[in-house]
């Protein structure tokens, strides 16, 4: 039996603490004197509070029986609400008049997406920007908590790999040291973000623009306040920071984890970890010699090389420069990234890296089969050995991911769109990047796809952010069955 | 050990072989009184023959000893022998004056890639060309004999599933019941080759162009002999007969020779034969539909749409329009047929539709587990439970795939080409496809590319043709080791 009463409640406790950060933006909208925008952050937040109050005082319950079927929906249906309810400000204060563009953005941002459908950002009332960046910065504080310490246990695609504790046998419940793991990876999420904030004030930025930039980094979102992303502020050091920062925070969450608790020998380890610094470090020399003719040598292709393959391997989005026109080497390289992403357990999307390393050693693996049929050959990460059955479930997961790529180019592609633009609109929704190529390139937007095609792509996204069984589980008979 | 005497004296064979069928262009030349020609066909013959005979007399060794290992062997260096000294009367003649452009050409030829460098085809006599299709003839009945005979017995990618017989314990030693099995295939072939090129010729084509085209047909290549390939005839008959011919050579051959023993029933049952007839129909009636304005409604829509989802699906190539100028949406089905193929044991390239079928099959039944985590799910195909181990290869083989074909984007992306025509070359050539998108399109050939890409793309190719551990495996380590 589905726990209905449980997944009510979560909803809702969702609904009051994104409510709760809805009011922040107030702040700028004090700031600059632009009161008209207040109105469209209170009224929703107004709303919801007696009827959230009121629906918890009804649906009071034990959550110590919550079951992981449960969890699959407590997160989907908590990931559509909080998109639903957050799209509405942007829809009050006239910066988004269409509700169908306003819940593509909010999707985009809570997903770390940064796809976006505005034309002139700059236009817009910073209090409405800060929202907007703020649901990065939210949606990537959910997702390391879903993907570190809840979808271990719902045993999605392989990711069992990376709970945060030994891996033990399988645990069915929902237990409270997810609690205690989840202030761990904020603490550190809340830590790093600081620090981001303090180094991008230190390179001049203003407190606004440090503070939006930051969200869309260490959520590996991408959306920024000005209409030429991170390229507009032009500085050597400001793209030296974000680019470490990307990288930071494609990182696996659990790494931080264990350098706390000392247990370094086992970050030295860490296979996904070690591929995925290896792919940023041989993408960014490739690419930095080809463009270094473009940049005036080496070190200023490592710059713009760098930036752009931390931006689009960890599925951040952010541009510094127009990728779209560089050769077309670097072009594919970029490209290739798009199917990699970052590591789990990190705010990036994508397949994931430890998913992609899984998977390359298994095709390797094939081959010894081939050599002695009747040997007995194991997988080892990080030192340990794979268990078949994580194997197995990720390949299921990353068949899955290739199909809803296929069928998603198929989609955009009977609206007219070019292959390019189709395939590349998959990937960078799937894998919650943002731009990719063609007429979705870094210096384009979504707006100009039809309305069915938003709405279409704002499910993408949320199928790609909850590693796409969370969401499509729902829709089997066998899920809602009696058991 | 590796038996290097049976290898060798296999290859031999294999040359003298194919140095017979290299007589037979002989007969065009007399025909058109083009006595130049016939000189390129001859030397390599003359020289091959002593020196083959005396190598078999040198190496005379009991076939009963041949183990998998040399199986390997045997193939990639029949395959590379056989494509290295048939390009040879393409350089004698001075049709091909390049040796490499004549290597990718003959490579392409037997993998059935279909791939040519050729800008000018009806320039060059029709000797030449007779060979040129005679090698993708020759390909198709050799690659038959391998995916329905021997890959099953060495255990490539999951091809046990395709034995022609019930599946039995594996057998490790080449028996001589490849030799029965490969008889039946053969007159299959020959059947419907001949067939082929009877409906061909009431069509009104001439006798050469009847066997040409029945050539690039069945062996799923896509040479043809005319500049504009089969659109050249524009005759409705002429496309159905192929499209038809395309279909039925991109079919597993083990179901022809089950239709003979009777087993119907488990002709219905075939669940790749389902899948891969669905596909046809399905984007054929889809291209028929959005194809119905340009060519005149829904009929001529389907020949031509069903033509080019045939040719592509199957791997063949050929063409009867330009399919880089239709609509976006039918250009983007024919995109993600190439990833696709044909069925296995057909003379079809690609990732195969079973090992397509098994995988989403694996993905689907990864949701059970999410909902019952202690359950045992099996994956049935055509009516049977699939073996683990089975399911396992296929991923393996299915990822390796993937990322030869990313890797083969990003080298002829190296070479200044952009993302569609280098992700469409990897396709094209590593599922022996032919043409693609971009540069390669339709009415394109690959003679614009630099020499080491097209060295490259040989390589390519019969990776592609030879299910690519084949080739893999004498690579490692492992497999030179003393056992």
């Amino acid at each position: 039996m589905i726990n209905f009463r449980a997944v009510f409640r979560f909803v809702v406790v969702l609904l009051l603490v994104v409510s709760g950060f809805m009011l922040t933006p107030i702040i700028w909208a004090l700031v600059d004197g632009e009161t008209g925008t207040i109105r469209a952050f209170l009224i929703p937040v107004l709303v919801l509070i007696p009827l959230g109050m009121a629906g918890l005082r009804l649906s009071s319950t034990d959550f110590q029986d919550v079951s992981t079927r449960d969890g699959f929906l407590m997160v989907s249906l908590g990931w559509s609400a909080v998109s639903l309810f957050g799209a509405i400000p942007f829809v009050l204060s006239g910066a988004i008049p269409s509700y169908v563009n306003a819940l593509f953005e909010t999707m985009s941002g809570f997903t770390t997406t940064g796809a976006s459908i505005l034309v002139e950002i700059e236009a817009l009332p910073r209090s409405i920007l800060f929202w907007r960046s703020l649901t990065h910065w939210l949606g990537g504080m959910g997702i390391i908590v879903l993907t570190v310490a809840i979808f271990p246990l719902l045993g999605i695609g392989g990711l069992q790999l990376i709970k945060a504790e030994a891996p033990g046998p399988r645990v069915d419940k929902l237990t409270p040291k997810v609690t205690e793991t989840a202030k761990i990876l904020w603490v550190t999420y809340l830590l790093f973000s600081g620090a981001e904030t303090v180094l991008l004030l230190f390179g001049g930025m203003d407190l606004f623009d440090s503070l939006t930039h930051t969200f869309g980094t260490m959520a590996t979102g991408g959306f920024s306040p000005r209409n030429g992303s991170v390229g507009a502020y032009d500085s050597a050091y400001i793209d030296g920071v974000i680019t470490v920062f990307m990288v930071l925070a494609g990182v696996n969450f659990v790494i931080y984890h264990r350098f706390v608790t000392r247990r370094v020998h086992s970050i030295v380890q860490d296979g996904e970890l070690r591929a995925y610094l290896g792919i940023f470090a041989v993408g960014s020399i490739i690419t930095a010699l080809v463009l270094a003719e473009r940049y005036g040598g080496f070190w200023g292709g490592l710059r713009y090389g760098s930036f752009q393959v931390a931006s689009l391997l960890t599925t951040t989005g952010f541009a510094t420069a127009d990728y779209a026109v560089w050769p077309y080497f670097t072009q594919t390289i970029l490209f290739v990234l798009m199917f990699v992403g970052g590591s789990s357990g990190s705010t990036g999307g994508g397949i994931k890296v430890v998913r992609v390393v899984t998977m390359l050693k298994q095709g390797w693996n094939e081959m010894r089969y081939l050599v002695y049929p009747r040997g007995v050959f194991a997988i080892r990460l990080s030192g340990e050995r794979l268990r078949k059955d994580i194997v197995y479930a990720i390949s299921g997961f990353v068949m899955l991911y290739l199909v809803v790529i296929l069928l998603t180019t198929l989609v955009v592609a009977a609206a007219g769109n070019d292959i390019v633009t189709s395939l590349t609109t998959a990937l960078a929704t799937l894998g919650n990047i943002g731009p990719g190529f063609g007429a979705i390139g870094p210096t384009q937007n979504y707006a100009f796809f039809p309305g069915w095609i938003k709405v279409f792509l704002t499910v993408v996204m949320m199928l790609g952010r909850l590693e796409i069984y969370t969401v499509m589980v729902l829709f089997t008979r066998r899920f809602w069955r009696q058991q």
